[in-house]
């Protein structure tokens, strides 16, 4: 298949605020008002949970149909804890990001556990976003 | 530092479009329509993205604040390009994610070259968003 290449240009608004553009659309990423920000958009960590959730429903839908399992609806929760002593430069005790990933998937289906089971291996291993969050990827960084 | 939990309800919309919910704060996700979607929102890869950029701008000016660089602006720009035959079930060949996430900082400051390398290094290790890319991340899924 064809590769894809997705690209975002940012721009900070203040110091905790960022304006992100990707194609036609603009997404404002803030910061609660006790870690510098204005409150006024979701955070970078949440974000990246719906990235998560985003990328399960598009995936879960699609492994659902070719497992002939009937999903007439799909509610998925995600929550993740982190320390923010790292990045605050307070403490390297424990890393920065979240400590671990749950997700709960609230399948709207009459399939039983054990389909199921299959479905949600399935599609955590072909989600591109758990599979950048699971597992490490390769980064380079430049300064211009 | 007392640690923080974030968290986010998800919805399908359609297969491919996501409402998610993060507080009070609603992020709709969707899918170009040749991978099924109405093309109404941005993807979840370049969510994915939006997140990292937020996170490096706000953890970029607190570093830079720390190491008395005076940051005047900060633009970001993210790329990642990934191969869409593992999602749509068709090769393994290549990972389902981004395969690398390349960076670009354009801080519009006096600082010289050596210590804006040694700042991008802080930001990178301190920005939780990065840490949880770049790094594996332990995960749990339930089926409810």
């Amino acid at each position: 298949m064809q590769e894809l290449t997705f690209k975002v240009n940012a721009q900070s608004e203040t110091p905790a605020r960022t304006n992100v553009k990707a194609r036609n659309f603009e997404i404002i990423v803030d910061e609660p008002k006790q870690l510098g920000g204005s409150d006024q958009a979701p955070t970078p960590m949440e974000y990246l949970l719906a990235a998560h959730a985003g990328c399960l429903n598009a995936t879960g839908h699609m492994v659902a149909q070719e497992m002939g399992i009937a999903l007439k609806g799909l509610k998925i929760e995600i929550e993740g804890t982190i320390n923010p002593a790292k990045t605050f430069g307070k403490s390297d005790e424990d890393r920065a990001g979240y400590k671990e990933i749950r997700v709960v998937f609230k399948p709207n289906t009459d399939a039983d556990k054990a389909t199921l089971e299959k479905w949600v291996q399935q599609v955590e291993s072909r989600c591109p976003v758990s599979d950048n969050i699971f597992y490490e990827t390769p980064h380079k960084a430049v300064i211009e």
